[in-house]
């Protein structure tokens, strides 16, 4: 990681908010873009840009490759057996939602199940409870143990033969730590059921191997991972794409058209009808590129280091309370100072340049697990110093003397 | 347009392809982007990145006010009644899909009809395809005459009382005409039906005036107008998107929500779940500065005088069948050279460094009308100039030179 120039790399990172210069931590939210990523897409609207599949000139042929080649980039980094596995959508909320529209409500009927956890993102809640209101499926909740986790032994008793999908985040974007979804994926297939993983707050932090894991689609997106915005992934296994029906009609997505029916192309392009999002597309492959140039173990032990770091110097300012279990944190905290509205808390960091998230953080069911009607966040990345930490608790510590006043 | 430096603001033009300087004519497929759309993308990233709306710290509140600030352009640019009444989504498919996926299937029932022209793209029949056959709506299609074009008595008499939907492309992307939208919604509206218009290949050559037009629903991309790709936009009358239902369910477009139930946002972000397309919409919004600083109506002068003129030069050369009315074009020229397939002579006008594209154009009903299984389409944009038709029309010339021999 000292190889690399952050400040550099990130020109964003330098410039004074307040008067103080920007720390920002607020990476679970949407992380910073690297220099290498931007003028890649410049690099495409100044040098290639095109439509692409459809034409036979040299620029859509570079734009077509370009595109065709960051799916391939994609299929390697998450070790799907091929590219046709790989969906590009406009983000991770996108992705489930596909899933949802198309595979869920063709399988679903009364009587059957899908398990969520109740620590769900309301990416991975509401697309549930419109599939079973919709088939009339029951939507089960893994019960949460007191510090928001649940336990395996839950998710076993919860998963029967009437499961047909398990819904499931790999790192919570609360508790930031990892759910057990490799054992999920296990317990769901001997069930006969399918699992729908939520790896928006993962990807960025670990390597995730799609195969190994066995999960059947997994999802995430570009812009939590130095990537552009609009962009995302739907990883799904090939014979369930296949026999998935798309969700969206138009132009690329078709084989033969006539004025009252048509036939769909070939995996991945069924799923991406009209102009798919090219540049975004290129955006991210070279934003895997930058995360595989540090490599994701490097990064994973990096963000891991540093948040059990910051926890540590949290722990010593009296009145933080922090939700989640104490260990196996990824990449965030999540806190509370005192009575301190985290609105409040947010706002007042904010004048000494430092960038945290206050809200319910689209888990309004997990803040009542945890009696709170929202919480602060601050969520770290692989630009991210001991030195920012420190700066953040000596604002943390101001804000706590402001409000004590 | 004189004071504009087309080569400066466009610096993908100043290329040579095999040799040749390149003649970009696939504006109609996408057009490029000016340096001020491209430097838009790169000051957000590298100096007010952040996600919009739930955070309180300044680069989010930047981001927010930037994003939120390209929809009211949007708004003005269509003379949209309020900014509440613009939706981004990822394209004209995407916007077109909205519409048929929660409006129509929820207004459509067995024995009502969806009225649309044979001359529509791919992304405009075929939602409504799917419309039709979820809820035994009738798909009606407007017939069209030798031309291509349709009349506006046969567009009367398609529509009556029975019909819910009335869908139809503003400029059409095969013949380049325009259809008479104003007139359509008036019957539309006289019926009880609303109509939808796809507005891909108008917006970015004529001033669009939504309330003037009276259309209840407009669609356009980005991506065809000096925009990013993946950002579109969804116009919508406020009265009919407060009663649709989003299709889309995740972060960002909830109020409240609980394990087993939520509900929306106001309009516009119901419609917009999940981290929205931030960078897309804001260079969405810098194009519309771009294309605004020129003035639509002289972009329309120039692209109508251009067209004209290429088909001039174009009727010149013997073998060139030229389809759609004779004038009216807008923008782009659809046609074949003797019996040479238009994949070859795109391929061999690319040696010459001459894009154009060749192919069914996602319009495979009206290819069957004019018994072309594919056709050739060269379009015209606000850079090119009459060298750029002369190169094309040496290029054209030398190629049927070439398939001669």
């Amino acid at each position: 990681m000292e190889s690399i120039n952050m400040q550099k790399q990130f020109p964003i990172l330098n410039q004074k908010i307040h008067g103080y210069p920007l720390v920002y931590l607020d990476n679970a939210a949407s992380t910073q873009k690297p220099l290498q990523v931007i003028e890649s897409l410049q690099q495409y609207y100044e040098q290639d840009n095109a439509n692409v599949h459809r034409g036979v000139h040299t620029l859509s042929s570079r734009a077509t490759d370009a595109y065709e080649g960051a799916r391939k980039k994609v299929a390697n980094f998450l070790n799907a057996e091929t590219e046709k596995e790989v969906i590009f959508t406009r983000g991770t909320t996108s992705s489930i939602n596909l899933v949802a529209s198309s595979y869920a409500r063709a399988v679903c009927n009364e009587g059957d199940e899908i398990v969520i956890s109740a620590m769900e993102h309301h990416s991975n809640l509401l697309p549930w409870q419109q599939v079973a209101k919709a088939t009339k499926a029951k939507l089960k909740h893994i019960p949460l143990q007191n510090d928001g986790t649940f336990s395996i032994g839950d998710a076993e008793k919860a998963i029967t033969s009437h499961t047909k999908i398990v819904a499931v985040s790999h790192v919570s974007n609360v508790l930031g730590i990892a759910n057990p979804v490799k054992q999920m994926a296990a317990i769901a297939h001997k069930h006969g059921a399918v699992i729908m993983v939520d790896g928006a707050q993962s990807v960025p932090h670990i390597k995730v191997d799609v195969q190994d894991l066995g999960c059947d689609f997994y999802a995430f997106s570009g812009h939590k991972m130095c990537g552009p915005t609009g962009i995302g992934v739907l990883y799904g296994k090939k014979q369930l794409l296949e026999k998935m029906e798309p969700i969206e009609f138009g132009g690329e997505m078709i084989d033969h058209v006539d004025l009252h029916d048509a036939s769909w192309k070939e995996l991945p392009w069924k799923f991406e009808g009209g102009t798919p999002i090219i540049a975004g597309a290129i955006g991210l492959g070279t934003a895997i590129d930058f995360l595989e140039g540090i490599g994701l173990d490097t990064i994973e032990k990096h963000d891991k280091q540093l948040t059990s770091y910051a926890v540590e110097r949290m722990k010593q300012i009296e009145d933080v309370t922090m939700y989640g279990p104490d260990d196996g944190r990824f990449g965030l905290v999540t806190f509370n100072l005192g009575k301190v509205h985290p609105h409040d808390l947010a706002t007042v960091l904010d004048t000494y340049g430092i960038a945290i998230r206050a809200g319910h953080h689209c888990c309004q069911p997990l803040m009542r697990h945890f009696e709170a009607s929202a919480t602060a966040r601050a969520s770290f990345y692989l630009y991210n110093t001991e030195e920012d930490i420190e700066r953040f608790i000596l604002a943390l510590e101001k804000t706590k003397e402001f409000f004590k006043k």
